[in-house]
């Protein structure tokens, strides 16, 4: 049946990367001895993963029998890969007379190079940028993965790091979602993937948006997923400021982009109410500057004019600054995106050039 | 002058290991000269810092002229550290009759071994445990400190990295303060001192204490002091369930041991009505077991009782466990110290085994 399906779609056996069923089929020796002969590489797809694949000509027995409209054209589809194209619909083939049973076939050619091997998609969070702050754990990913997505700033910190046998793909600052498409595609195709963020790649990095479209795909479909933290810019400020952090703290991105400004300003009034020490991410930037002179009003109707502030631009890099001020004069105009503030609650205090939030409340015994 | 105060108190020149005064005086030739001559370091001492020094016998007149009550007993206190003691109360020498000015000169024994050299106290972030997620800047501040001072457990996971001649002094759980003026008093005796906290240092671990008490000391006495950030339990936690943490969170500390109950409340509802991400840490001992039942009831009653929960126990270690569950349903008896929690905010997830925050608000273009 395969090989009069090959012959009426003009194919070479040579062309064939794999066959596919459902899962159901697995155990099926006629299939796995065929996959053996030839040394196809044979995957199995859930009722679930081939439902949702669109086909000509699905069919209502099947769909009773096996809980799917099409298992061939489908199965042939989904392990095809993005773009992948029906070559033949679906053959028939019926057994002999004084047999029972049928074989169906279809073929689907893949655009993309079809691998057996299950893709990765490591989420790597590269630190402020200096590479004594990688952790061991984030490197060996990057190892692993001969594949870096990443934007090109990101990627330029990691360079010394990359094999030539290493491909970067860069791509631009704000298209994230593009990013992690071809991050998750590649994988898909069972490749490595590094797709890099700076700081944390679960603290406003890449790990959410990643996971939100690994989670769109069919579940046998999906890469295996890893985030490997790295240390985030608010740490790092923390660490050179002195010790702001101590007690509870939140964090609280300004950017509207993807967040209603009523949202954001409903954050600032709970960590305001809260008395927490706030980290403010993207406070400011040239199409978004009036968000942080709001925030600072926020903040300051619950907490004192003098609680200090940290102003930490480029962290980790040659350029790096740290500065501190009052919460009442902190200068809105001239802060922009690669800031991070950490703003000081009710007990934060500055003193010796470094900022220290005390870790028990006053009166509190320290053992 | 010097000679004879060794003299009358019974000291050998040898027993000398440096010379003080206060800073006016350290352009001083016969000073430099004396200091040179017997190879004795030659430290100097702020008024502000002499003035916090108790003397016997402070004088009107000096302090009129120099600011400080003291200058000479002041300073050889200072000089010798940690319960230093006074040999000889001072002693001024008048110049010759055709001369004019005139040499006070006092002496302290130091019961520490007084070293010219300035230490260093590094607050070290050993990560949640495993190895792989130290930073190199981290493992660089260890090789550096011949001295590690920490909580046993924390430096047991840091053994693989001990030399022969690196000592470790380890203290008790829960006796904070008495690590950091360990630490601390080493630093100041010369001795490049490595501070260990588990996670990041500057997140409910050691930096705030030790800056604290650095802050007491004397300007002039203080140790250099830096703070080499880790990954914090609930990075780890974030990065082992998916991507929980995305948008804005916060750390809330449930240990009432330093902090008064009503400031965690009011912690805890400022993250329910701003709507963030809250990851609890120090959730619940054997003798603190009713905060957590508090916290669950405050934070339910603004977020849905659906809300996805992260359960991460012994995080970075072998018998690490990470679950999910409903926050109406959190086993709030089972939980313990070795455990975060990290809990969703109103549009978190759990979905294909992963808990994922959405990082655009519904309805939000994401690009």
């Amino acid at each position: 049946a395969v090989h009069s399906a090959l012959a009426e779609a003009g194919l070479a056996e040579a062309a064939v990367a794999g066959i596919s069923s459902i899962d159901r089929k697995g155990d099926e020796r006629a299939l796995q001895e065929l996959a053996q002969l030839h040394h196809w590489p044979f995957r199995l797809h859930t009722a679930t993963a081939l439902t949702a694949v669109p086909v000509p000509t699905p069919s209502e027995v099947v769909a009773a029998e096996m809980g799917t409209g099409s298992v061939a054209e489908a199965a042939a589809l989904l392990s095809s890969g993005d773009n992948g194209q029906l070559k033949l619909h679906k053959r028939i083939t019926h057994a002999n007379d004084d047999e029972r049973g049928a074989v169906t076939v279809a073929i689907a050619e893949s655009i993309e190079a079809y691998s057996p091997q299950q893709g990765e998609l490591h989420l790597i969070g590269s630190g402020p940028g200096d590479l004594a702050l990688l952790t061991p754990e984030a490197r060996s990913a990057l190892e692993r993965c001969p594949a870096w997505v990443g934007y090109g700033l990101y990627l330029d910190l990691l360079e010394p790091l990359r094999r030539p046998d290493q491909i970067r793909l860069d791509g631009q600052l704000t298209m994230e979602r593009d990013r992690c498409q071809q991050a998750l595609s590649l994988a898909r195709q069972g490749v490595r993937v590094a797709l890099v963020s700076s700081g944390d790649s679960g603290i406003y990095g890449m790990a959410g948006l990643a996971l939100e479209l690994w989670l769109d795909l069919p579940e046998d479909d999906r890469p295996r997923f890893a985030v490997h933290p790295g240390i985030s810019a608010l740490q790092l400020a923390a660490a050179k400021a002195g010790a702001p952090l101590m007690h509870d703290f939140c964090t609280v991105s300004l950017s509207d982009r993807l967040t209603p400004w009523e949202v954001i300003e409903r954050r600032l009034k709970g960590a305001a109410k809260g008395d927490f020490v706030v980290a403010l991410y993207n406070p400011r930037s040239k199409g978004r500057d009036w968000q942080l002179q709001h925030a600072k009003t926020i903040l300051l109707a619950e907490r004192p004019a003098s609680t200090p502030v940290v102003i930490a631009r480029q962290l980790g890099r040659q350029e790096e600054h740290v500065s501190f001020c009052r919460l009442d004069s902190l200068p809105v105009e001239s802060i922009d995106m690669l800031t991070v503030l950490v703003i000081g609650n009710s007990s934060s205090r500055i003193d010796g050039g470094r900022m220290v939030t005390p870790r028990g409340y006053p009166g509190a015994e320290l053992s």
